[in-house]
């Protein structure tokens, strides 16, 4: 297949560098596989994501592969390595990685002497649960941000090919700063893994009554609690400065907060001059903070307008409710489903834009659903 | 019209008085309504609460109503001393208050030598974002908890009469003393408020290419962090010593993050002994947290099976999907869409019993729609 993308060689086939290969052969490209374990690169060429370099040992002998542009898809603690070891085998080649940490990779490149104009740090912001070339998928990078990491020693050329790269597979770039990029996941991913680990870590000894009472907020908010330990103490540990810079900030609000609540005691009616203020303010301080969260498709955060309709727990009900709502020309937002104890139905909370709330109840009406609000 | 349910006295006609009104109404009865405010009372009854009792100030000229149960349905700064007048005028009734805090307010009727055979308190676990008498529905308590604390102290009577009317309202009845009350809503609802506030707090001065990188994770665990900053200062306040026991906990695990992450510095390959452990620990432990929290319906948490579908982003594509499904006969159990960056498509996430899974990926192959996984 011709293509005029650049010839990529990808080193890693785990999840993301398995799905780079899968989409940017979707996107009409030729690249080329390696890892150090011969089943994991063998495995990712057997799924379509490229086809095989040289064996991990045997660089070097026979076709040796010439790309322009050379993947490092490893996990933090061995980039470093990989990206100073293809920065000298390939020396007309820029060379990018997609850790999730960037400055500490950075730091380390500069301490082993390795000349940085084609090297560009990157960061497809794209996972999953579950890990591994057979996890790939060549839409994983579709929609979401690629952050790329460059400076005034970068050459421009290795900037542009790692860019080309990044909207080849649908991900948006967006350049910023390793500082900037850590602090920014620090506190849009690492640190709300840690509160959502720490908050769910005080439900495991409660009694059976006591987790019975488990709302909509608790689940919400310990959904990612789930996640896999191994893998988030790399990230934690990788990106630790940045982590723990923000922790230090939330536990001077914790602190003020315990000591509020010390203040408070168990009396309803306690005095306490200016420690409800402190109460307050941990929430004021929330409220501002949740409206700087994007919506959907990135954009600025919209204020939409919640519709509540009551579904039937079978089959079928929530699909009729939405194909109500199609008819009636509205599109969904957001929706929540909400079900009670032990009842035979739920309420589906559906987020509209403002304008179009008006016109959906009454359609919903008309068609028969029951609407709170 | 006639009913078997036992007569009874509200007081607080806000979210929790008027919507225990319209659903007591609803089963049959004809509760009478008061307030501190005479329009809010008048508002209630013209919803359809109930009827009106003396107005404030008048307690005991005319038509003094003569309740088998009163229900004090005020903040928790105000319920103890309308408890004790309540049990001081009608000695023939049970009270009973719909508080979030159930020790403190004890302990203060105590203080005030209140007699306390007759006093069961209780708390519905039902709310919403909204608040006041016109935001009362007949429907707030249907499937919700509804906690009840007796002890050695409380006539069986009283304590029959509070678990019949929550049960006429829908409820289900869950008995717990105040102390595991108290420490329940602490962890499962008051210490989620509280993370995901300071969470969303650290978002505030992000730039905003940076709360652009943020994610269905971040999204998840700072939902809440929009609620009420009053509303919250009172229900912290009111639970300060349970809330304070659980955030000293959190706290210290955290403490022991900061110290390890201080260990780790900012470089990925420091050796730093002992201190992955640490990090692996909290995530692992957050696990089992996890695990606890029940799904849909109060049952015991299942392991759904996610399937993920792609849908357009337009009206009806998604009700198109649920109708699908629904023809397949398969039920849904929870959906989360997932939008990527400034693009015309989202992914579908839909749970379902591990069992429907197999079957509904065919069928939607059949139909048409492209599957992840």
């Amino acid at each position: 297949m011709v293509s005029d993308l650049p010839e990529v060689l990808i080193i890693g086939t785990g999840l993301i560098g398995t799905s780079l290969g899968l989409a940017l052969v979707r996107a009409g490209a030729d690249p080329v596989l390696t890892d150090q374990s011969v089943t994991a690169m063998t495995l990712a060429r057997d799924l379509g994501a490229g086809r095989l370099g040289p064996r991990p040992g045997h660089e070097g002998e026979g076709s040796e592969p010439a790309p322009d542009l050379v993947v490092v898809a490893a996990p933090p603690d061995v980039t470093p390595s990989l990206v100073a070891d293809a920065i000298a085998r390939f020396p007309a080649a820029t060379v990018t990685d997609v850790a999730s940490v960037k400055g500490a990779i950075r730091d380390d490149l500069e301490r082993l002497g390795v000349p940085l104009q084609r090297y560009v740090g990157s960061h497809p912001m794209a996972g999953r649960e579950r890990s591994g070339a057979v996890a790939g998928r060549a839409d994983l990078f579709e929609g979401r941000a690629w952050v790329v990491c460059a400076d005034e020693a970068t050459e421009p050329r290795s900037v542009r090919l790692v860019e080309r790269v990044a909207a080849a597979v649908g991900s948006v770039v967006v350049p910023l700063s390793p500082t900037e990029h850590d602090e920014a996941v620090a506190a849009v991913s690492h640190v709300p893994q840690v509160a959502a680990s720490l908050v769910a870590a005080r439900l495991e000894h409660l009694s059976e009554d006591a987790v019975g009472l488990s709302g909509p907020g608790v689940r919400d908010v310990t959904r990612i609690a789930a996640s896999d330990p191994g893998l988030w103490t790399q990230i934690l540990a990788g990106n630790a400065g940045a982590v723990s810079a923000v922790l230090h900030e939330l536990r001077d609000d914790l602190d003020a907060l315990i000591t509020a609540l010390g203040e408070l005691g168990t009396g309803v009616d306690a005095d306490a001059p200016g420690a409800r203020a402190v109460l307050a303010r941990v929430i004021a301080d929330g409220n501002a903070g949740h409206a700087r969260v994007p919506g959907k498709h990135g954009a600025a955060p919209t204020a939409y307008t919640v519709v509540s309709v009551v579904v039937g727990d079978r089959p079928g009900e929530l699909g009729r409710l939405l194909a109500d709502m199609g008819e009636a020309g509205v599109n969904l937002e957001e929706i929540r489903l909400d079900h009670g104890l032990g009842l035979p139905f739920g309420i589906a909370e559906v987020s509209v834009l403002p304008g179009a709330a008006g016109h959906l109840r009454e359609s919903l009406t008309e068609g028969g659903w029951q609407l709170h609000d």
